[in-house]
């Protein structure tokens, strides 16, 4: 891989210097700064150390900290250079990958339209004529324009999703603290985080595995709960709104989101219509109620000092809030969490809910117009998000009259992998892989919560009588395993039938086995534990890679009289095999496991 | 038991009319209606129902609804009748309790001096010189004069608390959102819980555990966290104070505090002391700050409309709460954070915080001299509780002058059961058990998470050297157990030394083994399964009284050259006997577990 960083930053030059949407930019380092850098991820990849994101190339929107950089969020007047990169810029960094420089944004991260900013209103990729969308819009336009890997934005009110939805590309929005967001300039505090814009899924995870978690100075993060799922259900029950909750819609915007949800059905998921009233008036409450203050706690002071680069909506936002009496946050606080409450109900036995991202695309003429009624509009499907402390990942989802359309996958906090899950199942993977990588025996490294290993060999296996126990819980499959040569299987006699598993003693003939690796929440897996019948048990499974897990064995009271099956080496295969053989065949007489030659 | 519950309410009518205190009262239930009830449950108990709280009577503070009184909040021009009784009352009476009546209460729970009522300033149990307390006043002056067998209070700012240090009794105060609040006249809305006002530990645990959890229309509670701890590790460390944090207190009260701290080191605490300046900065969040704007969101808009029955102080906090901007609620907000994460550290490795929780015990003339002064000061080590979102226990601690002295055990949140088990340590339980009921192998019933059970026969039972395993994760001794005589039990080899426990086949000959019962968090269970190496097994074991349990089983092949050790029946007899008979002893050649006769 030796000279893939250098190689990969002289080719975002070379786009760059094509100079389409140069509004999207705000500050550029130096070509030398980065090809120093790029030489620098190339000397340790040669080196041998493995950085998960060597090679790729990315930009940060200008509210978030780069060291050596200023941070204008996108007010000049505001500027300063921060010290130090925000933890989230620093692990990427330390993951190998190279920060081409900070994007435009509406100011102060307040507005979804991509307009409201001093260095330029930024224009769709695809269309000069309409906005980008924002406030993440330099963000997202450099990802679409293929000059970076990804980008990082922010999103309170729904800026790091809608203007993934007009540049046709994802953006990844988690819950709320699982990123750091030490070094980023506030917008509404309480409801900010960091998400990532990418082409695609996969690279997206990838990008939010690494920025995620807890580290020394990073008090804004929250740890992964021991419940939290590691998968969506293999065919998840999701919510869509009903004809209510669409007629913000244009009837085009309508027919695409509906063929995006037929969609999301032919791949499996079963669809429920809800009425999302309790969503969208929460929604409201963001820049309609109380908590527009957390604006003017942000920025109001440095407003309210004076200074000529300030966008007129943005201050009439933060000038405004100042003016909100405490006590109605207080009550917006209670009528969220009621609503909050209303709509988690909406939500009971869905893993998720499938919402148009944004209800329109607005020329930039049409944004000129009405820059605060249009800038409510587009926040109308993803508002509420954050503050009802929701996941969310707005993936492309089709065209309409040749521009992108984008649908949002929204889940429950904690629950990012079942949305990317679902996410997946609407856009497919660009770059060709279906899907990221799967927990191991180690924790799972890729997007999402830690999971627990354990191997199953007979009716927990993927389409076995038991193996929704597995996926009910939130499992993940990792994927196909093999044991050493060390075991004996035994058919157990009862319902559903289940192979027993025994290790036979040291120097004694055994066989490998066949079986699947899954990983749950640990909670799940205690949980799993406390319900297991007799006689299987849990312990140590060596497998043949060399590697030991947890999985299933069994007591050896139990095979004493169970007919050894050791020899199929699988238990799918000898299922397969009785079925063939139908009830009346005559069985050569099976030894016993139990009866261990010694 | 016939017969009880009509005895004991008669017995509380008759200390009732003794007279004593009669300002805690607001409403009494007429005495007829009251023995109706208590036939009702007595024939339910005739009738073989268990009910957890037959035989008690308690009463509820006046901001909390029971169907067919007034709630009043303490201002007679605000009261309402509900139609229905509070969640947590509902759940007390279903299980038997009877409540007397509603108990009076600084005014919107607003004070911590039991003084705020036009229903007459409460004075304390033992002396009529000095206040009760607040806002819980009667709550806690009809407990501690023995009218009742507990009582329920509320604490946003100490209101559960500080009564009781003052009447020498227990105030538990949940962790916010155990019980439900719903049916609760609001104080400071997001920072309200119920609280429990008894004699002792074991009683207030008993009503907690009945009040809490999840049910139908109560959207305010959470659930316990699957790795809630359910017991305090056997050694607990506990932060106190230094110097500088007791500066609030006279020498006489700092004297009682060193002494209690002395207590609890005997027990068995090991005391770190800390700088509890974060803890004691936010503590003057809740009146000083935005946060004051809470009390204008429940009660403002009344008292904007005006009524003769304001306790004055009452009136000027809400009124100029009022006032506050919304902004610096934002502002404070985010401060809030930053103190309770520089707080948490500061309580990193320590199990708990111990505190007083009381700077003082004033007179009802020096509150009257100087109501908001007195009052601030009450609330020095009990403001930031919930604020912070712990849980917290006050216990009596001894007493300072002839009355009583009382300290706080201060705990993260859902940490409920670690507070509880180091309060105990302080506090000796009055009715002379020592503990609340252990858990069984059902999941805990008494105050606390809900546990899985593990049974343990070897390394990890209590003293043993992997016994910090299970301490480590918040495991709970359950107590010992026998397993059915279907067992053998080999001596593996390794470091350190286990027993293997094998099932013999039916028919065959095996015996009882002794160990004991721990309960798990869940998520501990996962992890601790996850960590077991070979050739430990978890698996079903059948105890003598007819229970199967989750436990510690073994890989058959392990015990083929191990020496049968089953004629000991228990781990720690052949530990000791090994170690009696010496390194050079003869062993009377084993048979091997393995080896099953056949």
């Amino acid at each position: 891989m030796n000279g893939t960083s250098t190689a990969r930053v002289r080719q975002a030059l070379a786009r760059l210097a094509e100079g389409e949407r140069p509004e999207a930019w705000i500050t550029l380092r130096p070509e030398a700064e980065l090809l120093a850098e790029a030489a620098r991820v190339d000397a340790r990849t040669a080196a041998g150390e493995e950085l998960p994101l060597a090679g790729q190339v990315f930009a940060v929107k200008d509210n978030i900290d780069v060291a050596g950089l200023p941070t204008t969020a996108g007010c000049p007047g505001y500027a300063y250079r921060p010290r130090s990169s925000a933890p989230a810029v620093a692990r990427l960094t330390e993951a190998g990958a190279i920060a081409l420089g900070k994007t435009n944004l509406d100011q102060f991260a307040t507005g979804l339209v991509g307009t409201r900013s001093p260095y330029g209103a930024v224009r769709a990729a695809h269309d000069p004529e309409r906005v980008s969308g924002g406030s993440s819009s330099g963000s997202a336009v450099v990802v679409a324009l293929g000059i970076v890997d990804f980008a990082l934005g922010t999103d309170t009110a729904g800026s790091g999703r809608v203007p993934a939805a007009f540049q046709g590309i994802v953006g990844l929005k988690p819950t709320l603290g699982l990123v750091p967001t030490e070094g980023v300039v506030p917008a509404a505090r309480p409801f900010d985080c960091v998400t990532v814009l990418a082409p695609g899924l996969p690279a997206a995870e990838r990008v939010a595995a690494v920025m995620a978690g807890h580290g020394p100075g990073t008090p804004s993060t929250r740890d992964w709960p021991a419940d939290a799922p590691l998968a969506a259900p293999p065919r998840p029950r999701v919510a869509v709104p009903d004809e209510a909750g669409l007629v913000a819609m244009s009837p085009a915007w309508r027919a695409a989101f509906t063929a995006a949800t037929q969609r999301l059905q032919a791949a499996g998921a079963e669809l429920v219509t809800v009425d999302i009233a309790p969503f969208l008036q929460a929604a409201e409450l963001l820049y309609g109620g109380g908590f527009a203050a957390e604006r003017h706690a942000a920025v109001g002071e440095f407003i309210a000092r004076g200074t000529d680069d300030l966008d007129p909506s943005v201050r009439r936002i933060v000038q405004d809030a100042g003016r909100i009496p405490a006590h109605r946050y207080a009550a917006d606080r209670a009528r969220l969490e009621r609503l909050t409450h209303q709509a988690m109900a909406l939500l009971d036995g869905c893993a998720a809910l499938l919402l148009p991202t944004a209800p329109e695309h607005p020329t930039l003429a049409e944004v000129a117009a009405d820059p605060i009624g249009v800038n409510n509009r587009l926040g109308t499907y993803t508002n509420f998000v954050n503050l009802m402390d929701l996941s969310a990942v707005a993936v492309p989802a089709g065209s309409v009259a040749g521009g992108p359309f984008g649908v949002t996958v929204i889940a429950r906090a904690f629950a990012d992998r079942v949305a990317a899950d679902i996410a997946a199942l609407i856009t497919p993977a660009p770059d060709g892989s279906d899907a990221v990588t799967g927990p191991d025996t180690a924790p799972v490294a890729a997007w999402g919560p830690p999971g627990l290993p354990l191997a199953v060999f007979g009716a927990h296996l993927s389409g076995q009588p038991l193996n929704p126990q597995l996926t009910a819980y939130g499992a993940r499959l990792a994927g196909p395993v093999r044991t050493a040569p060390r075991y004996r299987m035994a058919a157990l006699p009862g319902s559903p039938p289940r192979p027993g598993l025994l290790r036979v003693p040291d120097g004694e003939e055994g066989r490998s086995v066949t079986g699947e690796l899954w990983a749950l929440p640990a909670a799940a897996l205690g949980r799993f534990l406390a319900a297991l019948p007799e006689p299987m048990t849990l312990g140590r499974v060596l497998l043949d890679d060399g590697r030991s897990v947890t999985g299933f064995l069994c007591e050896s009271y139990a095979v004493l009289d169970a007919p050894d099956i050791t020899a199929h080496g699988d238990w799918r295969s000898y299922l397969n095999r009785e079925r063939a053989s139908g009830a009346n065949r005559t069985r050569t007489a099976p030894g016993h496991v139990g009866a261990v030659d010694r």
